[in-house]
């Protein structure tokens, strides 16, 4: 199965996926998984909104277990996030029929569209049309990077964009939506577990940060009588990590922006763009405002003006304690109900161990969207995460050993069959 | 005479001024000269590489005291820079013949064509054609953002660009340049001096960093796991202020480039540009080897590879000394042979009290090129600096008081009856 897979979409120079919405390669991407589905015997369905699903059971009986995650790709993107959730699920199906199990609901496996937003710029285009979080006017609007539409886009891939919107029944017939993702960290690597549940996605946030100082000559200005705001900036660079480290949160600066940006030039002004994800709102506010704060002070220090913009903000997505628990018990004892657990501190969550001797599943949080955040305010809904040694993520180099991906595969088998099996 | 040079080329939008080579702003620039010329009864010549001189005595009789500056400017630039040069010029030669002293030398004003370089991104090309610093080949080369060549920009402002190249003949006239300029920092306004002698142009270079981390997911890499080149950048930035401040030199980071430069990605690569200048060459050396080891022992511990590349270098320019002293002693005693004297501390380098009573004039080293710095390698070169209050430059708040312009048309005047007449 991953063999066939495998060689779609890759580029021969970098090894890394190019997977995007509505190309060639996702067209590839989408006939892989009709012809998984059919040579199965699944019924293969494909959604108003371009997203592709396989029954095993009655669609229309309701209540019904749905696995998967989605085939495209970031640029340069590695095999795993996405396609191994899709994969397993089409083999965990494989393994619960070899275990010879009665089903008591419906189960189908599910491929969302556009997941990474690579060629759009919009994450989850499919499961936030299907939700209702991304009106068929807006996803109308959507432009590449060459300027072409999302319809046009559509049409030129076969399908039909008069269609895309809200698919409430559809929904409806989810009783339950588990989504298998590789890790993008490295909490199971130094907890030593092949496979974790996930607790939430983190709420995460842009902030962008002006530095205004003074521009002046490079070669005759004395260092006293400088307003340079790139002494500002990168004072909040490393504060920046410095306060995410204390508190165990994330904040990162990857883009900056210069006036006038010349060599012999003291800045007018610095524009540095924040990045930064908390295990909680209340983390996340004291982290900025911290941030924000070193900023102003280290601003008037050094005579620059400092004005913080937040750009975005998405809260927290807070899995369903109830399912997550019900995995939980499936595989290996009772949660202990952590609260949303830190990536990088699996420790701060893990279920209890349970008589039969089998060890804790730890809980962990996220930084990362998926398609799974987006569902999560419409279905109950919950993630398993796959061990990464290196915590590479959206590169070649994000891997799964072998032996993992089959602990995720086994696990995920174990869910379905405690949730839909008799 | 400031009155009619003062509107041309002026921003309206900014107040800044816009007076790039071969422009129609330069075109009104040079005829306001001519006209200076002409209105005064000296003998107006343009030479081969489009420099403005204007005659008072025979130039063929040799040993000549030129004194002179430029009239073009930065992109929004101020109205002292170059102009103030020019304009106190004529105004000596005024003041001289009001003395009714009796010419010993011809004397010659001058305006140097292109020192700012604003337009084709190389400074002082007038100077340096005549003193064969750059070829004419090299020249005809120079292009500006629109891809208009110099010798397009010459020919559509009705020079003949065929002409440009070294002009020995005319330097081998010249006995001595004096250059007048606003002084680019606060070294006088600090001593209490309306007006300064020039010790030496710093060294100067441009150095650039590259810093090579390694591109992962802002919202899922544990701090832990990161190879962030950003927090190497900035603390490279700091590292310079620092260790610029202890040695009393100049560090800047005026540019920065990053990849991939998206908010939600740890970069690849930070590419920042470090401008640095000293008194000397054993302390820029000093200077710039502590940044780069700061930059890479910093790197080591983010895991980040620190490339250090020197893209340009200009050594230092020393002043010959006894046109130096020869200054020192007419505007104010015998110079006490300072070695270069450092921005921001005038109080190094001071000529000595004379009987008179009249205090000494300060003797200061500048971090800035001038068409003085070019002239140096063949003619024997002093600068005289005006006080700049706030010791902002290349801005439309640079200033000088009128008080202090005077005194510099009065120490100009001074210099030239000292050095030319009988």
């Amino acid at each position: 199965m991953w063999r066939d897979l495998r060689p779609l979409g890759r580029a021969a120079d970098t090894g890394g996926y190019r997977r995007f919405a509505w190309t060639g390669a996702d067209a590839d991407c989408r006939a892989w998984f009709r012809d998984q589905a059919r040579s199965r015997g699944l019924e293969y369905e494909l959604d108003r909104n371009g997203n592709q699903w396989a029954w095993l059971g009655d669609p229309a009986a309701g209540d019904a277990v749905v696995t998967g995650s989605h085939l495209d790709s970031v640029p340069d993107g590695g095999a795993f996030d996405g396609p191994l959730g899709v994969v397993s699920s089409f083999a965990a199906l494989d393994e619960l029929r070899e275990r010879g199990r009665e089903l008591s609901r419906p189960l189908a496996v599910v491929n969302f569209g556009d997941e990474e937003g690579a060629r759009f710029g919009l994450a989850c285009v499919g499961s936030r049309l299907t939700a209702g979080q991304l009106s068929p006017e807006k996803a109308r609007e959507l432009r590449d990077a060459d300027g072409v539409t999302l319809p046009q886009a559509m049409e030129r891939a076969g399908y039909d964009p008069a269609a895309i919107g809200p698919d409430p029944e559809r929904l409806a017939r989810i009783g339950a939506f588990i989504e298998l993702h590789v890790e993008q960290g490295r909490a199971l690597d130094l907890s030593g577990d092949p496979v974790g549940i996930a607790s939430a996605i983190w709420p995460h946030g842009r902030w962008r940060f002006d530095f205004h100082g003074e521009a002046n000559h490079a070669g005759t200005t004395r260092l006293a009588d400088r307003r340079d705001p790139m002494l500002t900036y990168a004072t909040t660079v490393l504060a920046a990590r410095k306060r995410a480290e204390l508190a165990g949160a994330l904040a990162t600066f990857g883009k900056v922006a210069v006036e006038p940006n010349g060599v012999n030039a003291i800045p007018s002004l610095v524009r540095g763009w924040l990045d930064s994800r908390a295990a909680d709102q209340g983390t996340l506010d004291t982290v900025v405002a911290a941030i924000e704060q070193a900023a102003v002070e280290c601003g008037e220090r050094d005579g620059v003006e400092v004005r913080v913009t937040r750009e975005s903000f998405t809260p927290v997505v807070e899995f369903r304690h109830a399912l997550r628990d019900e995995l939980a018990r499936i595989l290996g004892g009772t949660a202990d109900r952590p609260g949303p657990g830190r990536t990088g501190a699996p420790e701060s969550g893990r279920t209890a161990a349970p008589e039969s001797g089998r060890t804790g599943v730890p809980v962990l949080g996220t930084g990362a969207g998926h398609d799974a955040g987006i569902l999560s305010a419409s279905v109950p809904t919950a993630m398993l995460f796959v061990r990464n040694p290196t915590g590479v993520s959206h590169s070649p180099a994000e891997s799964a050993a072998e032996d993992d991906c089959v602990a995720g595969v086994t696990a995920l088998a174990d869910v379905l069959e405690g949730l839909a099996c008799r």
